[in-house]
């Protein structure tokens, strides 16, 4: 099943989303959890689906307004070069341990919300990625016991600033502007998703394909890297893993290719779906 | 005054520590700020600082264990190089950017709490910073404002695990293990500390002096990073920038220097105070 973070009237709830809508489940475990990662952290994942099946969903999805998917994670963890084409393109070399970044709660967007291109750069690229949600934390996770400790998989575009990523050796600046790593549109549960099954993960730019690979193809797999992040810090239930980006990024084409204003993006993933960005320069932006 | 973050009797909470002991502000403030960082977000630091002049302290400070000076919160950024002198022994070069590495919550510990040496490494390292604690969030903060954003100062240990951090072009690991960044013993309001005053910050292992600077030898000073980080993300009340070591750091002494169990680190600053660790192996914690 698909859960949805969302806002309806203002105010933060969560569910589960189907063919006929979003089934809210904040006032059903209103005792238990304010939203989706505490209802991840308490175990009622699997009470939740139950909840649901057989019964009509309350709320159109045109609505509801999504947030990302974990709206308040404790750790976004990001795998850099993670695929070897992409290692390739960047002109780095393959490293025994993953190359890890973090990015802060407040970079990200949702599905459908604007993905913002801020004055200080025209140099705003796009990263296909799969979000891995930790369900069970944990520390020093065993990878053969990894798969267990998931909750399930989204989409997620870790937009990043070129020139502001490589002015220094740490890439935190790029990776952390404001309103540009989107992770939607929802998560679909690790029920759904057998442990090694091989996923395909696509990027569009304004309709044509720029990145494309298969699971199978990483570096350093999901239990491999859900171990080795355990091993310095115990993972959280809600706790995001963005397991890496393929070779086609807009900043390594020739000529090179950076996203402008009104460009749509789009990172689909087989197995979860399609999460989608229109790009807005932040100078137009409308909203609050 | 000195802000202090606090648990007794297994609840957290937080309050003034003075010289008879520390006042409980929890209690009074409960209906609007249920911690320290949320006070800091209500605007309420100088009510506080009203309230306890004059009156005595309810603990003392032998009743409580301290937390993290801000134990939860939304972002802690911390600088790197930005010293002349640790520029150097890292053979690195002087960046027109400050270069920026961020470090999760569950990665700090408190003034007196154990500094943890990981199984996984002999090479743990000691980095003594001053941090600041921002009052006033905000987006794109000029330099000339930034002083009056910050809500106070407190001693950090930015402990650093030599060889996971160099593993990869990126530090996050070796900055992230469990129990290694100390923060403490108390927030110093910035009332104490006049925009541009000249700290003194020394690091000494088992009263060794390590490290000795200025503040007014940084390259990027305070609100140069303020303006710098607030151009990306916005700043948001309680988070912590940490902003830099400088040179004598133990790995680029010569032989090289790491930490044991049962040394003591701390980290003096002139205008706040000392914050003291006892460092500990990991597989000789007794604690929780």
């Amino acid at each position: 099943m698909k859960f949805v973070s969302f806002e309806i009237d203002g105010s933060a709830s969560y569910g589960i989303q189907q063919d006929d809508g979003i089934h809210d489940l904040g006032p059903v475990f209103a005792a238990q959890a304010p939203d989706l990662k505490t209802l991840i952290a308490c175990g009622l994942l699997d009470q939740a689906m139950a909840h649901v099946r057989g019964r009509a969903a309350q709320l159109r999805a045109g609505d509801v307004k999504l947030l990302p998917v974990i709206p308040n994670p404790e750790k976004i963890i990001c795998v850099g070069l993670n695929y070897g084409e992409h290692v390739r393109e960047t002109g780095r070399e393959v490293t025994e341990s993953p190359t890890l970044f973090l990015r802060v709660a407040s970079s990200q967007i949702a599905h459908d919300e604007a993905l913002v291109r801020p004055a200080e750069s025209a140099k705003l690229d796009y990263e296909g990625e799969i979000a891995v949600i930790i369900g069970r934390g944990g520390r020093r996770i065993a990878a053969a016991d990894a798969w267990s400790h998931i909750a399930g998989y989204a989409c997620y575009n870790d937009g990043s600033v070129r020139d502001w990523q490589t002015s220094t050796s740490q890439w935190t600046a790029g990776k952390n502007f404001w309103r540009t790593g989107a992770f939607g549109p929802w998560m679909t549960s690790a029920h759904d998703i057998p442990p090694g099954h091989v996923m395909t993960l696509v990027t569009r730019l304004n309709g044509q394909e720029m990145q494309r690979t298969t699971t199978d193809k990483m570096i350093h797999d999901i239990p491999s890297q859900i171990a080795y992040v355990s091993t310095f810090v115990p993972l959280a239930p809600g706790d995001v893993i963005v397991t890496g980006t393929p070779g086609g990024v807009g900043a390594k084409r020739n000529p090179p290719v950076f996203m402008k204003h009104g460009d749509v993006v789009e990172v689909e993933v087989d197995a979860i779906g399609v999460l989608r960005n229109t790009v807005c320069d932040e100078s137009r932006l409308t909203e609050a």
